[in-house]
């Protein structure tokens, strides 16, 4: 059954999902990246975004380093199964209200790491944005269950995932609308910054831990929701 | 050195020192016993609450359950050295307001696991109270900073430990008091409940995560306090 879900989704141990001050310099937000050493180290990640082939001596491509290990699994089962994504406009961007101009194309060059259509949250209409690989962005401005709508509409029969920020995954738990989250809670205190959980009762709205692994990196949790709320 | 310290404080994932709701069935508030569950598990917890001896058929004493591991290691250590606790409180027990009389004498009968003097912060004055053991609670009711020196003063070169709860572990961070903070993060979320976290800047006071280590109960941090503030 397609599911909506955050997964791989890093938060400190004070619940922060983001360090404060994001900009085009930190687009985690100060000592944000600390959250994601777990991911960095992967196979996957470096996979991913096209680190994990060097050349040998002679020249032959060789998969080179990132470890196949439990902090892989996670990250591989977070992108399995994903047909749509839907970001908050600051995951896509330093830019805050209208848009100046198209220039802007997100965080990650010409080929996303995403292959799927990408629903970004904004107040500010743009055309959609069709990138290298397979990801084209479509910026939605008629609210968070409309992105909702059409995510699932052009997932397929896939899962949706919702890549954060903050305060997307916040607005999507308080309407019910989110059924699991793979959170991975990084040994750091960031002590200000976005919050995931301050003032929300993940336990109120029918999340519960089935699952968790400890590495030595970080530990990763698995919530579902099993109460009888909406979906 | 001495130093003033928490050490062995479960919270969850969601920052949770304790559940709400505490009263005499549920000294840890509502489910406030899952935060736990890597301690009642070691060898030192049984060992302290006197279940790690049980008779085998001959009627010999043999030490039995309870792993040395890792677990084991870190409830030693946030045992080790400590020459005075200070507990708020609702740490010794349920009785709101004015001491109806002396018949309350803590949650855990004649011989409580301190064998040191332990210091009760109240607003309600009551002669200290002498425990086999080594315990003597004395109650102080003239506020934390008194609380602390008194405790300095009894611990004699050894460290203080502030056992809790969150409320008073939260005052005597915001006075700078607090050297070193060993928590155990589970992975629980309970949703509401006394937060220790909330509103506060761990990292603003000066604290930072030193080191952590991962078990399949719970996660091991220590904070130390690395700034130049007033301890």
């Amino acid at each position: 059954m397609s599911k909506t879900k955050v997964a791989g989704f890093s938060v400190s141990l004070d619940g922060y999902g983001a360090g404060p001050h994001q900009d085009l310099e930190n687009p985690l937000g100060q000592r944000g990246l600390e959250l994601h050493q777990w991911v960095f180290k992967t196979e996957f990640f470096k996979r991913i975004h096209g680190q994990g082939i060097e050349s040998d001596a002679l020249g032959a491509a060789t998969p080179s380093a990132g470890p196949r290990d439990i902090n892989n699994e996670f990250a591989e089962r977070a992108a399995a199964n994903v047909g749509a994504w839907i970001l908050g406009r600051n995951m896509f961007g330093p830019i805050r209200g209208a848009w100046p101009d198209d220039e802007w194309k997100g965080w990650w060059g010409p080929n996303p790491p995403y292959h799927v259509p990408v629903f970004v949250l904004t107040h500010h209409a743009r055309p959609p944005l069709e990138m290298e690989g397979g990801t084209t962005f479509y910026f939605v401005t008629d609210g968070i269950e409309s992105g909702l709508k059409q995510a699932k509409a052009a997932a397929g029969g896939k899962d949706v995932r919702i890549g954060g920020g903050v305060a997307t995954i916040r607005q999507y738990l308080k309407i019910g609308a989110i059924d699991e989250m793979h959170l991975a809670v990084a040994p750091v205190f960031l002590g200000k910054g976005e919050n995931l959980f301050e003032g929300l009762n993940l336990t109120g709205l029918g999340f519960g831990v089935t699952s968790h692994v400890a590495t030595a990196e970080v530990m990763h949790v698995i919530l579902e929701k099993n109460s009888g709320r909406l979906k």
